[in-house]
């Protein structure tokens, strides 16, 4: 797929060196003229010095973006903070703009000084490498990452990075959009939390919160007008898109789960129940081995819901009911046959018109060995 | 170590085919005369039917308690209830004692029909089995558990059984303490309560919580009158000893990390951060593999308590200090070395008094093959 920025914004995708494998480590958004843009950023204690820096400037329009993956400058100390503050200048220098026009972003392993001289140095060849393309500019913020992410939907276009760390109940990972839409920047803001709360919030891969989960949104309204129900519709296309490949590429997964859970009080009940089931290992370890163990389901849901009633509960893997209000069915075996791949796992849990989608993916050996090392 | 029940009070080990496998799945425990006890429950909403008839009868006195392992007959409907006031009458029968004064617990796979006439066939040799002897209850009670546990201080002697499913925050696991120390219930049920959330409430395998959690103290009251002080003690002591045994025997695990928090604001603000730690793959996959991934230490404390000041936090693994009020120190290769076997992980977030230690286990490639597969 062959996504482009909006016109007038181009980016580069450059080899620096954090990366021993001298693959692309830095990227550069850069726009023709001020954008108005949102963010929704991780809400973790222990937020990467980029994540402040960027989050410090929301509300003001912004020029260019500089992002490095192979190293998530957080949990960095003082040194951390200049080391955002040298990128900015050092991009400014390069683009000929101020400082505070420029967002920071990273992404990677935590608490190594980020080598910022880096950053620095490379920093001037990105202008000859600016393209309207943005896979380029996923390869730049790709860390354990397999399959680019990519989406478009009518005026917005959007790319992310994902693959550990992920957990929901937060914005996770790092996401880039763009449109040429013009709408104003607190309204963009309102629509990207809510989006971000139905995608992103919603997908789970290992219960863990990233210190640099960042989801941005660019305008640079130059575009045809469009009512806010088209845009938020395309919003909520984009993220839920960019959120489902974000799972589909879960380090170690080998399926990925639909929770679907209704007749919750209401939608937020709905998810909660949805993202205790995603997050526990014992229900993960039986996606992974195909075993219908749906009691792991339901005690997952009874620990974060102390008054759910079981004898308004039934639970389905695929088409096949395995707990009916209240007792099993007693056809585990035909429900083993549908979980040999993708699958849905639908819970209702009462009568209420409270309902959510949570993606999840299994939990195997794989992912244990890829991260049982890699620090030292 | 040979532990025996207080005076007055038996055992039997039986097999009565639940498990497949022929080993013991039901133990009885009989008391020559009513027993004062205290119960601590899980508080999962789906709480099995034989933890729902236990609780009901907190308050009055009891004569026998019959467990089963292999079956947790737990979200098993209105058969589940029938199965446990059957097992009571069937109990009541054998010992000439009313259904009242009979407890009953299970432990094993959740959702499978309890096959309650073995249990009912199998009863009546309990009483040419009867044996002041603990070990023997232990086994009828064990489901994946490798080693035997067993506690014994001042006039306290404690069974546990563990393996997986574990989490902090309520009761986990079984255990069966006993004592002749002549205490009221109600005074019992506060000293324990206080107990657990001291020592089984601080360990965590999966951070899973279980349908069936139970932790039962049973006094014949007939031994010599103790210190309220005392008797605590001696209930600390027998709780922490169980439940480190429990995390010591944890499914997959092969080491012990001591996750030692200070300076919180208080005591259940420490123990929260360093269930946060314990309960975070990402930091037990590390563990797993020896790496000083301290920053998933920090990220996970940071998802739990958004106010966490970095700038007062130090991290240390074992002896080395990997993050120092607010920066890091740089030594990771010498934190490595550290963590070969079982390791202290010491937290210090801040100048609070509030203090608190959580044992947890590493996450294996081991812990998912042993929980992928086996309900059908």
């Amino acid at each position: 797929m062959a996504v482009k920025w909006p016109e007038g914004i181009t980016s580069a995708s450059l080899s620096c060196g954090i990366k021993r494998s001298g693959r692309p480590d830095l990227g550069v958004l850069l726009s023709e003229k001020p954008l108005q843009w949102a963010g929704v950023f991780t809400q973790n204690a222990a937020a990467a010095a980029p994540v402040q820096w960027s989050r410090a400037h929301l509300g003001k329009a912004v020029r260019a973006l500089v992002v490095n993956s192979g190293n998530a400058n957080a949990c960095t100390g003082p040194a951390g903070d200049a080391a955002v503050a040298k990128t900015a200048e050092a991009a400014a220098a390069t683009f000929g703009l101020s400082p505070d026009e420029i967002l920071i972003s990273s992404t990677g392993p935590i608490g190594m000084e980020l080598p910022v001289d880096k950053i620095v140095a490379a920093l001037p060849d990105a202008s000859a490498g600016l393209s309207p393309e943005m896979e380029p500019f996923f390869h730049a913020i790709r860390t354990t990452d397999s399959r680019v992410k990519l989406a478009a939907f009518g005026p917005l276009v959007g790319v992310a990075k994902g693959a550990a760390m992920i957990a929901p109940n937060m914005a996770t990972m790092l996401a880039f959009l763009g449109t040429d839409a013009p709408i104003e920047s607190g309204v963009m803001q309102g629509l990207l939390a809510g989006a971000v709360n139905r995608s992103f919030n919603r997908i789970c891969i290992d219960a863990c919160e990233s210190t640099n989960d960042s989801v941005y949104l660019f305008s640079t309204g130059t575009g045809d007008p469009v009512s806010l129900d088209e845009f938020s519709a395309a919003l909520d296309d984009v993220c839920a898109t960019l959120a489902e490949q974000i799972v589909r590429d879960a380090e170690g997964g080998t399926r990925v789960v639909s929770i679907e859970v209704t007749g919750a009080a209401d939608e937020e009940a709905a998810a909660r129940l949805g993202r205790a089931v995603a997050a526990s290992d014992l229900w993960r370890a039986a996606m992974h081995g195909s075993d219908p163990n749906w009691g792991r389901v339901l005690s997952a849901m009874g620990s974060v819901d102390r008054s759910l009633a079981l004898d308004k509960v039934s639970v389905s893997i695929g088409d096949v009911e395995v707990f009916a209000t209240g007792a099993p069915t007693g056809s585990v075996e035909a429900a083993a046959a549908q979980m040999d791949g993708d699958f849905s796992l639908s819970c209702t849990v009462g009568d209420g018109a409270g309902a959510a989608t949570v993606l999840a993916c299994d939990l195997s050996p794989d992912y244990v060995k890829l991260n049982a090392f890699g620090t030292t």
